[in-house]
């Protein structure tokens, strides 16, 4: 055990998530702590509420950062809405689909799976099946950016489908809010929850949420009490609601809440639209030089997420002798596969501030530098001539 | 709604948590953020399970931060052991051993309530009546250092108790951790749980959980799955297990954990006995000074805890009033007191960086300053006398 301060290197985050955090953001994190109950800390909750509501374009008053990673804000949704014996539609393109699988199960839900193969969008037609066929369905989940995949799929059109048949709708926007357009209200989601370490730059550790009127009722009114009492939104409600008056229910993560914060103001000082603009931009520079190298993507391109690229290793590459290489000669992170596509493919992230051009230049030239030198089946010389054109 | 950067008030933090965090600490969450799963992070962790492991006297192999706040951490604590009609005998003496029957309830368990006055240690006769009463009993749930009081119960007498009738033991050790002795394997603990934002010194987000051998037996071989995936240990075990090989199951908070290590690494350069008889010293100035002032002390001496000091808001003087104005005036943060003790009473903390001789002085002065601009029935003007003798 060594007992000093910890010094970790700089890397350039090119992976799934954590991306580059912004310093601007790293120095928000070492403000001062406040009280979590002070009356200048509330007003900065109530700005981040605010900003919330603007990234995911919603008026929902419950638009909050749950204290805990991504992964409980998926919980969050779950605990609150599923009740005992419930029948939730699950669609699965990917590692994601399966742990909400786990979640409706754990709350004593009824998953009905609709699968989809990895790398593919969910296909609404089936959707539609499974809802025909389980008309006492009464919940819809779905992930709009698979980050095992690298695939999104159209929220919209789920949503419409599943309200026609009276269900709620349950999003994971963990890797798309911030990076392509996540439109809550105009999608009409119940209940959606995102991550801070991907498009939002952020530190990981929080999940914003947001949940409708209408997922607010159910919530009120359940049967049976929420199983989680750290996640339940009855009670978390007593500190993220309106008015000056906030009740004690958890002691908030005050300076992990100060790195959001200061995310949310560049994101909203940045604009969506531009933000959106500068991910699909950087993604079409990475491809161009990715595809004159010779790599291929593995999702097509309409439902191909510009901030998380899955390409498919080439053929006698070993995956982890590749990434080994890139952290330990050039500091730079890139994913692996997840699951079914572990040891095939590379998701390489273009996320937050991540996505730069100095990043798409160093990622392919050093994966250009480890594949040469390693004689794999490539292009050499063409890649950055490719990026330049787009970026120009 | 303000679009601009969060810049916080310096304050003095001596409410009941988060405590003074110290420069080095929030300097290391400002680290550059890396991997979760980078290998240079996978020593970090190590090292954060090493020093864990000092901080709470144990050498169970399962001692990890939860990557959420002290709530979480009690919730993995009972939602791995509790399983669906176990019977938990949960000690109340405060707001916290309440939040102990809620999560046994949530998990379908029956809790056994024996109840101490709110300011009292918890009573081991009654806890022994309640075992003899339910050989069924399988958990015994209390909170040795009552954070809405002040209390301190006796937690070796009453693990002792708990053993001789095969009963596991969790224990809340949230005030407690780097304030006063906690001794896990001495005491044979199976299951504690901790905050980070009090005698830790670090940002709140964070929670320091241990389990024992006979505590990990249960929860692999339990008859049902653990109701929450993102606090099931079975899955939490495989990122924060032994071994290079680390399998992805929630993305960490990287900076958070900077935070942690670093507040570790401090605590053991001081020492956990040093950092032990700086609370107690700290604690006797204090005491000197209010007592000297004319105030009296909620908790009888062998019960109180040294670092959270509950003191009774003398007769005619508005509770909320006086924290406005030492918030306002001075920039001083002390405690209201919480449920049955609302109103009544004032919590203040001497917990981690907050416990200074500097902080004394200004505490016992500013609120001497207040409530004598107050009119209130206080002995003037010798207060600081009282505490420089204790200090000298």
């Amino acid at each position: 055990m060594t007992v000093q301060s910890f010094n970790p290197p700089i890397r350039t985050l090119m992976g799934p998530g954590p991306s580059d955090v912004h310093p601007r953001i790293l120095n928000a994190l070492a403000r001062p702590t406040i009280g979590h109950l002070d009356p200048v800390f509330v007003e900065m909750m109530d700005d981040v509420k605010g900003l919330l509501q603007y990234a995911f374009q919603t008026e929902n008053e419950l638009t909050m950062p749950v204290s805990a990673p991504g992964s409980a804000g998926m919980e969050t949704c779950f605990v609150n809405l599923v009740e005992p014996g419930d029948k939730v539609i699950v669609c699965q393109n990917g590692v994601f689909g399966g742990r909400m699988k786990e979640n409706v199960e754990r709350c004593g839900g009824i998953a009905v799976m609709v699968e989809d193969e990895w790398g593919n969008a969910v296909d609404p037609a089936k959707v539609e099946q499974a809802l025909e066929s389980n008309p006492d369905a009464k919940i819809v989940a779905f992930v709009h950016a698979e980050t095992s995949t690298g695939a999104q799929s159209d929220a919209k059109t789920l949503s419409e489908l599943a309200h026609k048949h009276d269900c709620l709708v349950i999003l994971d926007t963990v890797t798309s809010l911030g990076g392509t357009p996540v439109l809550i209200d105009e999608w009409q989601i119940d209940a959606v929850y995102s991550g801070t370490q991907k498009c939002l730059s952020c530190t990981p550790g929080i999940s914003p949420v947001s949940f409708s009127e209408r997922a607010l009722d159910k919530v009120k009114n359940r049967e049976t009490r929420v199983q989680s009492w750290f996640l339940d939104l009855n009670l978390v409600m007593g500190y993220w609601g309106s008015g000056q008056k906030r009740a004690y229910h958890h002691t908030a993560p005050v300076n992990a809440l100060y790195g959001l914060h200061e995310s949310l103001v560049m994101l909203k000082n940045e604009g969506l639209e531009n933000a959106w603009k500068r991910h699909a931009d950087n993604h079409d520079a990475l491809k161009a030089g990715l595809e004159a190298m010779g790599l291929s993507f593995v999702v097509k391109p309409d439902e191909r997420l510009p901030q998380l690229n899955s390409v498919t290793i080439p053929d006698g590459v070993d995956d982890a002798t590749v990434r080994s290489r890139l952290l330990n000669e050039f500091n730079l992170e890139i994913g692996a596969g997840l699951g079914a596509l572990a040891g095939k493919v590379w998701r390489i992230g273009l996320m937050g501030f991540s996505s730069r051009a100095e990043n798409i230049l160093l990622c392919v030239s050093a994966l250009e530098a480890v594949l040469s030198d390693l004689n794999a089946p490539i292009n050499s010389g063409v890649a950055l001539k490719a990026i330049q054109e787009k970026l120009d």
